[in-house]
């Protein structure tokens, strides 16, 4: 099967450029968009803090539930604070975007760096807790997790280049299933836990305690801090909705911020149940690839019957959704850096059905690659989550203390305008601008501990990592400036172009049909050509030249000349020879290299032959004075074009319009 | 460093092609160059059919001497009938040789599969049993096997690359020092076994007898048949002498035929010495990587004393050297095949220091990918190793038969010519042919016990490469006849070639440096110059056509066309319009496409920009009919180039002679 047609079979119809969908979302959709991220961080948060207290012992399990209400009151500070942006930002305002408006490039840098770090890792850790979901309600398949987690991703990919958008209804079902689902079983088990309404209660299961490290002190402390760290993970994907605010219905920021405060207040609800739950009934984290956490309480509360299977399947559905948000944000962010000159220009291309493959296409590779490395153990990657996120969180609530600043200025009837937003005057800027404030020195003291407290763990990655991607994205800015420079035709006439030669220099190693066509060719070109050959020794040298003169026809008007050289590299010489005529006999013009080429579409054909046109090229392609000219010659292509060329003409969905 | 500099670091300085060593050996030197890999066998020969009869039980080891006996006889045959080869060859004859001499294309097709296949196990059973030489001595180090081996394997291509020849003296002292300390153990272990002069007799091992499958009548033939099979392995390595008849010195061959003789009753001296003492001195063979038979006997007779150690390092030394003749023999015949169009051209190509490079690195991966399948376990390996020895061994001397019936009908004073030789008339030719009949058919039937006996335990896949390498071989030389037809000037005028119309065709995406060069250029060519510009809509067309307006000089004459499409994929519709000029507008004639490339010789850099031109000029260079010109654009080279130049042109080794 050709390429194009296993593409076609792949990801259908290419869509045409002027097809793009505005979908708007209600509320109820919206949260299920935006929630599936922060919402299934519950999967893993609260056993995040528990495997942290376990060094103390399992009696220090009883400080999740403190650690928990820590988290859950960060989060609805930093919910309270994002409103702002939404407000202010109706049109999107992510970190990368309230950064650069307010603070400048490199902190928009360093924000873009943190969150495609985040956002590389949304993916590694929501399919490896998703495939974890799957491994705890059928531990026979551990063994394959690093396989079902790549296979997870690799779907994602197919789905996301395919172009599927993020339809609303497919994400409603799994993420209101699960919330339905996790709610059911905390009530259930609160029920039981408290005794009411005659149900069996349970009782906890007792284990042997077990003595942890007898800490004091600072170093308890400093348990304590790595178990809060643990569980800032629920804090990841908070800001997507600030990103997302166009994708709502009018009144967009009215909307998106009730959605929020919303989601908030639903992700909480779930953390809180499950960390309350999971303490008093005396569970404790298994060793990694065990049973998770979430399982074993719902397991303790239902049995293992059909709510428990329910909740373990919308588990795993809704952290591949969570890893489906990666699959949305980092190709959009990097479309965004794209366009401003910070990634590869071809990163904003959008392929066949309208998407940023390149995008795509880097978050699988290197996402992939981490679920090997970390043999798609999500609490292992848990240390470098959340690090990215805090560091967005804490840039982009410094942007808005600024930009409040701004606003704090305006006389009535006066109106701001940034590259990004149009800010009419408002009251109450001191008391925003205060809880800004608190929001990014609270994010930034949590960034402080995150990456004291997991360093050794991994975060050190991502300390060493975001830095370079700012290096990266500098240096790439730093080039594309460079070339606009060097390509601008501002005062531009055309004696700044180096006057054109007559020369044109033709290797040929042999007289056949191939060599023949292509000095056909040169003849035509101009009055100074020059074939050169290179021989060992004067024996070859009348060889060829018996040879040459059998065609006076194509070869009249051409001198030969003849390079003597004894040793294997023919390219050498040949470049010497070239560099000679280019540097000293027209120095500063353009001259012509006529390259006769033999070429085959078949691969393997071609390994056959010595590739000494195409290292010829190779080597020239960096002089900016020699123009390359390849004159192909094929065994066999008449045949083959004319059976192609119909279909194609047939096929072809372009319109020619003559000017 | 520059990939230059460290070439030369590696492999020193290039050999002009007039340098070629024409080194002859006496016979010492011969065969210590011949003989270390057919001698080098007997480290594992022995121990191949011991491990086989050890299935009947410890008791039927007793079987090891006749069947020892049974391999030597067959070797003194092949031997015997090689001498033919020898005095009728003087140039050469390995099996591929005289295969097509007498015999044809497709039968010395085989023959050269058989040896290609044979020599990458040489390099891969030598490597790993020299390795297993030093882990009997120093079993600490068996973990590290297969890196052993590959540094090994490493170490003699790099010697090889370098391009040391097959120095006699190099080879004679480990040849020379393992057959004399392998005879004194011999010697030594016969001495004492027997009790002579009063040494201290050797106990023989007592093990308890442990039982085997008792097997009876075609069963227990067919075990006696695998440890024979097992035993072939002393044959390879045997023909060496044949094929370098031409390194002896004169008279050639009465020298090599008299070395030849020399080498096999050398090893067949050690073979049934280690045979005998190995059977009974009551050795069992260990399980894979465990301690060699040759080193346990070593051990048993002298200790673990300096001659034990002695012997243990010229085992692994010697070979190490049989590897090297791996080295020496498959790129010699890969550069024969490709000579003669049956293996890729480029195998002939010369490295730097005058060797077969391509054929070296092709045996390198291929031996070191075998190592790493089987572990460096070089009994596992030894199934596949000896058939294609044995099916080049049936072949040459199938040849020979049919060349004796040519020779047996000259008359006195008659010569016959050949491809490969030049014979006399000669007498007895009967019984000559004879032996070639007999050493022809008892090889064909030891290949037939070969492959029969070991193909499931690996031999299958020889049986599998070696057809394949047969239709590889084919399919080369059917694209390498059709390419010479297709090249040849024979009767060719200039009418044969398509006219070349004035159709130049330039894509322009935008006005810029780089366009605007391209446009020059084409606008020199011809008078028919086409600008194709693909765009979404006539707002983007227009703000084109103002930025093209700017610079009459070097657009006038030049017509724009534009093309409206809405993909993004954009060579399609180019290419699209490059085929309808080409096949409907200029049906059968040469047109022109100019290409305003943006390069970089920095890789990196090079990322950064849509590789259009590249992806262009790929799907244009299949068309025969189409010349594609590479007019270079790069920022900042004009610096670089004249920093570069000089101290290449003070370099140059070229002395370039106008003609």
């Amino acid at each position: 099967m050709a390429i194009p047609t296993i593409r076609r079979f792949l990801f259908g119809e290419p869509f045409p450029t002027s097809r793009e969908a505005h979908e708007r979302l209600d509320k109820v959709r919206a949260l299920a968009v935006f929630a599936s991220d922060p919402i299934s961080s519950n999967a893993y948060a609260t056993e995040a803090i528990m495997s942290v207290l376990l060094v103390l012992g399992t009696g220090a399990l009883s400080m999740t539930l403190p650690l928990g209400l820590g988290v859950a009151a960060l989060v609805l500070m930093v919910i309270f604070s994002y409103i702002q942006t939404i407000i202010h930002y109706p049109d999107g305002g992510g970190a990368y975007t309230v950064t650069k408006d307010n603070l400048g490039k490199i902190p928009s840098l360093i924000a873009a760096g943190a969150l495609l770090t985040d956002y590389v890792l949304t993916v590694s850790v929501s399919s490896a807790a998703g495939v974890r979901a799957v491994t705890s309600a059928f531990p026979e398949l551990v063994e394959y997790r690093v396989w079902m987690a790549l296979a997870a991703i690799l779907l994602i990919t197919w789905v996301n280049l395919r172009g599927v958008r993020e339809s609303g209804t497919i994400f409603a079902v799994p993420t209101y299933a699960f919330v339905g689902g996790v709610l059911l079983v905390i009530g259930i088990g609160l029920v039981r836990y408290w005794g009411w309404f005659g149900l069996t209660p349970i009782v906890p299961e007792t284990h042997e305690m077990v003595e942890g490290a007898a800490l004091s002190g600072f170093a308890y402390l400093w348990v304590l801090l790595r178990a809060f760290a643990g569980g800032c993970t629920a804090l990841t994907g908070i800001e997507a909705i600030s990103n997302g605010t166009k994708a709502f219905q009018a009144p967009e920021s009215k909307n998106a911020a009730q959605t929020m405060v919303a989601m908030g207040v639903m992700a909480m609800a779930l953390f809180i149940g499950i960390t309350y739950l999971s303490t008093h009934l005396g569970l404790i984290p298994e060793a990694s690839h065990g049973e998770s956490i979430l399982s074993q309480m719902t397991r303790q509360i239902t049995g293992t019957g059909f709510l428990y299977y329910w909740v373990q399947i919308f588990t795993a559905l809704i952290l591949f959704l969570a890893a489906n948000t990666g699959f949305q944000d980092f190709p959009r962010l990097s479309s965004f850096l794209s366009k401003d000159g910070f990634m590869p220009r071809w990163m904003q291309n959008r392929w066949d059905r309208l998407v940023y493959g390149s995008g795509i296409m880097t978050l699988a590779v290197v996402s992939s690659i981490i679920v090997i490395i970390f043999h798609a153990d999500e609490i292992a990657m848990l240390p470098l989550y959340a690090l990215g996120v805090m560091l967005s969180f804490s840039l982009s609530q410094a942007g808005m203390f600024r930009l409040m600043g701004r606003i704090s200025k305006l006389k009535p009837g006066e109106v701001l305008e940034t590259q990004y937003t149009r800010i009419h005057y408002e009251t109450g800027t001191g008391w925003k601008r205060a809880v800004n404030a608190i929001g990014a020195v609270v994010t930034f003291m949590v960034l402080i501990v995150l990456i004291a407290t997991k360093f050794t763990e991994g975060a050190w990655i991502v300390v060493v990592a975001i830095p370079l991607l700012v290096y990266m994205f500098n240096s790439i800015d730093h080039h594309y400036q460079e070339v606009k420079l060097g390509l601008r035709t501002k005062d531009l006439t055309s004696e700044d172009f180096p006057p054109i030669a007559e020369a044109v220099i033709i290797p040929i190693g042999d007289i056949n049909r191939c060599s023949l066509q292509a000095l056909r060719y040169a003849q035509r070109l101009s009055t100074d050509v020059r074939a050169v050959t290179i021989v060992t020794d004067q024996a070859t040298l009348e060889r060829f030249k018996i040879r040459w003169e059998r065609f006076p026809e194509i070869t009249e008007g051409i001198k030969l000349e003849a390079i003597f050289y004894d040793y294997r590299d023919i390219l050498t010489p040949l470049v010497d020879y070239i560099k000679k005529v280019n540097t000293v006999e027209f120095p500063d013009q353009v001259i012509t290299v006529v390259i006769p080429e033999f070429v085959s579409d078949n691969l393997m054909e071609n390994l056959l032959h010595n590739q000494t046109a195409n290292f010829l090229r190779t080597r020239l392609q960096v002089y900016q004075d020699i123009v390359i000219i390849d004159v192909p010659y094929q065994i066999g292509v008449t045949r083959k074009r004319h059976k192609e060329i119909p279909e194609v003409m047939a096929e072809s969905p372009a319109t020619s319009s003559k000017n």
